[in-house]
């Protein structure tokens, strides 16, 4: 089955992007997903092609109008269209990997990509948007996040990265970052491998480099180290 | 004065990607940043340019070779290079706007791309390599949180965005999530836009968008509603 995008955005010359290249264009070029990049300009009714207007109560920046991205999005996604709806935005909820393999199980999805100082409330709930965020810093719009999003989601559609890389163990797999890791040459400047991981004593190094997993997440994310304690309990 | 960018990368054609069109498109033609894009693998020893190897002590997948990454390392930023130098990973702390804003201020920034299942420790920590995490999902490579990192970057360079924008609130400059936004026309579908917006009253507008950001931070992110808490009291 291919899983299905949809990207409605005022710079579809962004897509594919990156997405071209690598094992996810590889993947695009077999059909495993497809790629639909809507120019929300195309829905614009006046002459001007005009999308956004000033802001109702004031205020620097502009709002995508809600007429338009609500033609846009029925457009894309007629009746029956059960694909998730999201939103990239800073106001959204934290992507997380859990979100993005619950994508990653359904026939696709819809993305609105936001620019200037946002969307007219009123097409988020008509529409019943879901706003997703992949960080707590500003970007440009909502292209670039939703390439991202789009690079975590493709990476786990069946087929996309072959057995070998599937057995690869995920950071927030088990709620700690990654051990470090090594590999040769032995020696590196000044600094060796340590000694536990060419010993051959394979409980050893488990137990090695779960504890450098487990004093990284301490020291680095708190947060994460709290979660990791609460769900170990 | 350029912010100078360099990317070192297994897929150098995944740049500038989508950063090559809108403001940070027109700000590259015109210099306020430029982008190299670096091969890793033109600083591979052998015959066949291998980059990666078996991590020390087993387990799946490939580690990308300490004594390869620093020769691109030291080439991409020769003694005397006081650019910061980034590692994309998600063991990394996470990605904030005030770091943002810090490396926009310096004179560039230099960024390894991980590839495979990470990068040899010693490199880490012999450059002196900074982690830096762009959310808790996992991605394809580094490749497109760089490019995600760049666009929030670029995006605050001098000149860039032009008096236009710059007065835009922000989200995250007040810890706070941003209140809704709404644009004409007044009725959309079932819709009106709130009655105090279209009041004219400004300090009962600037009320209920304040109160709009708080219930919609607490109720959405409680980890930024603490930090707000704390910081008001």
């Amino acid at each position: 089955m291919t899983f299905r995008a949809t990207v409605l955005t005022l710079y579809p010359e962004m897509f594919p992007g990156h997405l071209q290249y690598s094992l996810s264009g590889k993947a695009l070029e077999r059909g495993d997903w497809s790629l639909e990049a809507v120019q929300i300009r195309d829905f614009a009714a006046d002459r001007h092609r005009t999308v956004d207007d000033t802001p109702a109560g004031g205020g620097a920046g502009m709002v995508l109008k809600p007429d338009i991205l609500a033609a846009a999005i029925d457009a894309a996604a007629p009746e029956g269209d059960t694909r998730p709806k999201l939103l990239m935005s800073p106001r959204g909820r934290p992507l997380t990997q859990t979100r993005v393999r619950e994508l990653a199980d359904g026939e696709g999805c819809l993305i609105v990509c936001g620019r200037f100082e946002g969307v007219d409330q009123r097409v988020i709930e008509a529409r019943g948007l879901e706003e997703v965020s992949i960080g707590d810093y500003v970007l440009s719009g909502g292209e670039p996040a939703a390439l991202t999003l789009l690079d975590a989601l493709v990476r786990i559609l069946p087929g996309v990265m072959g057995n070998a890389l599937s057995g690869v163990h995920e950071s927030f797999e088990g709620d700690l970052l990654e051990h470090p890791h090594y590999t040769r040459p032995q020696a590196f400047e000044d600094r060796d491998i340590p000694a536990v991981l060419t010993s051959g004593n394979h409980a050893a190094i488990e137990k090695w480099r779960r504890e450098q997993a487990e004093e990284l997440t301490r020291t680095r994310r708190p947060d994460l180290w709290q979660r990791y304690l609460r769900n170990r309990s």
